[in-house]
């Protein structure tokens, strides 16, 4: 019952620049087409973006018959977006341009240990300051900070509540940040980020309903439903890793037995390769990157017990996924985050067969299933997508919104 | 990136008639403060249902020092609505006034075996004629006729894609059903008119995100997300029952193993009554609702074997709905239909231990568990609901829209 015309307005500034994003130039007339909004709208939103300098007028093009056709395309070096990836070995750090193309990349690695929220807010910092440095952009221009960090996080207080390999509580990350630095700042989690991205710039726009399944150390679902991300009632939408798969199977550091994340998890494909070839040389105990790295090499090889560990592992994901289908009846699924990425077209043929199994016909039919198509960090791309929202919100509610940004931290985006 | 302003209005106007039927005599001023919206969206709303006749003048009360406010509720006798419960062994009619209270009711068994297309049409018709009769309104008062079957609906052709139990695919219900009756049409099956039922008139209205779990030969969850009924991309969102609970479990009918519904619907209750005391009395080997009532009144009387079949029960029901609470992170998951109706509190009890037992605890605290306080049928109350959404979302559409209704099928809420 709080949805306003408000809302309505910025869901629809975010469809038009989105796709905007996705093909410049083009015309008012185009964009009506895609998105399915009156002209008289489209002309609006599009006046509104030109004015914030997001947008730039770049010529005409002939129509049949008709007025030559004004062009627009996203002004990329009208502002720039910092998105940070704060995982639990290493901080990276990139900035965009509003084309969303990478400018400048920094990565900060932490030791075993180094793990105090000062510690972690140092390293943001330094990679912050180092990429606007590199990219050589006025401060003036940086829209904004966005900062993903795993686990629950209270994103309109700025506070990590929990996060399980820390063992962080309450940590007030965003007040910390902000002694550091100057830019507005959003936070959110990675599951939350890759979703964004995929909604904004991924296999997710345009579609009303889609799951983003990552694939890491842990495992969850970003769930962008009716376009937009559904986030729940206190913002921890998405723990599909904490779904029961095998009622009373392996334990789970959550408490909970038989855990989605305990099977398809890296740490929990480590244990399928153990259960089914303790000695195997695929296994790499203390690493898992190595680990995978090691199957996929072993798959293109076509070791049979890589094929195998791979064929389990895609028979406990089809499982789970196909709850998502059932529960969620999306137009698309996106595999996303490192594992996938590694493991690829093989566990992606192997996991559309292992959901036909499991799911109801009907909607598995509705259903596409497909690697993630983002070729950058999405978890970086995706707080950064959280900025532009964020830009985008306040727009109408701060005249001098082509000046800087206000130097403190901002009400997030919704 | 479809949903349009004219959405807004139409979500506003579901939004200040629910809270109107919920509280009536009302004023503009509490309705504002109630919803969120602005006191001049709120009268301009009143003043369409007003228009419509949904509505009507009371008189005023007094507001402390200013002007009297003028008080407006539910114009009961302004219209008839007819919710439709089509369930495997009967068909159940009732007829409501907008107040929501049921003026006739109308049952019809249906014989094992009877269940071709027409002669399931024929008990409606007869049934849609007897509750017109016995309430005595006009053919001109009735806004409409809500449907539900049980099955996979195509909302949008009227047509039942897939009722397993009967064995129906692609029937075109209701194009038969319109050669009968001469009222506005509308279909669904009975997971949604559960949830549009608690939206409207139980416990989910006025909250943002809602789960209700039906409990009764199958389960499922209506999802109401954002204040609305979530559908996915081909309308079969919520098929909680086929989710995988136990891999390699037991044989669910829809092919797949292990699926929830195995485990908590009345045939899966009887399964765990069945394994742990084969020769209970408490078991009517042909007869669900005798077996569910026999469990009941042995947990009343503390009979050991219907405790722990209530306990295992919600053991699964447990794992299964902390599934959703992880998922979803709803404010509220209603349990609702037959099943929770006859076991009531001592199943609740049960449940809400055992979803804390699975779930993690953030979103688990912020979710509440209840038993649905609809008193009535509330598949005939959802399936009413879907003709007052249909009428709401008509309003402007058709500037007669206080004459009788078109004399066919018209266009589904969307």
């Amino acid at each position: 019952m709080k949805r306003t015309s408000r809302d309505i307005r910025t869901a629809n500034r975010y469809g038009v620049l989105r796709q905007i994003i996705a093909r410049s130039p083009t015309s008012r007339q185009e964009l009506a087409a895609a998105t399915g909004l009156s002209l008289a709208t489209v002309s609006t939103l599009v006046g509104e973006l030109l004015d914030l300098g997001m947008l730039t007028e770049v010529g005409f093009e002939d129509s049949a018959g008709g007025r030559p056709r004004g062009l627009v395309a996203v002004n990329a070096p009208g502002g720039a977006l910092i998105g940070v990836d704060i995982a639990e070995t290493y901080v990276r750090v990139e900035l965009f341009d509003l084309a969303l193309t990478v400018l400048a990349r920094a990565d900060e690695d932490m030791r075993p240990g180094e793990n105090r929220p000062e510690q972690v807010v140092a390293h943001v910092a330094a990679a912050v300051g180092s990429v606007v440095t590199q990219a050589g952009v006025e401060g003036a221009r940086v829209l904004g900070v966005g900062v993903s960090v795993p686990g629950q996080v209270d994103r309109a207080r700025g506070v990590s509540e929990y996060a399980p390999n820390w063992d962080w509580h309450d940590v007030p990350l965003l007040d910390l940040l902000a002694g550091h630095i100057a830019y507005p700042l959003y936070l959110d989690n990675p599951l939350r980020a890759c979703a964004v991205a995929e909604l904004w710039f991924g296999a997710a726009r345009g579609r009303d309903d889609a799951v983003v399944v990552n694939l890491g150390t842990g495992v969850g679902a970003g769930l962008a439903l009716g376009g937009g991300l559904h986030r729940g009632v206190s913002n921890s939408a998405g723990e599909w890793g904490h779904t029961t798969l095998v009622l009373d199977g392996r334990l789970c550091h959550c408490g909970n037995h038989g855990c989605v994340e305990t099977y398809v998890g890296a740490p929990g494909i480590m244990q399928n390769l153990r259960e089914l070839s303790p000695r195997s040389t695929l296994l790499h105990p203390e690493d898992q990157t190595a680990t995978i790295d090691a199957l996929a090499r072993g798959v293109a090889a076509q070791d049979p017990v890589a094929l195998k560990v791979v064929r389990d592992t895609a028979r406990y994901l089809g499982a789970g996924i196909a709850d998502l289908v059932n529960l969620l009846n999306p137009e698309v699924v996106v595999l996303s985050s490192w594992v996938a990425v590694a493991l690829g077209e093989p566990l992606l043929a192997e996991v559309r067969e292992a959901v036909g199994r499991h799911a109801l016909r009907r909607p598995y039919a509705a259903t596409e299933i497909v690697l993630s198509p983002i070729p950058t960090d999405p978890v970086c791309l995706g707080a950064a997508a959280f900025v532009l929202e964020g830009a985008l919100q306040r727009v109408g509610q701060r005249p001098a919104a082509r000046t800087a940004p206000a130097r403190s931290r901002t009400a997030p985006p919704s």
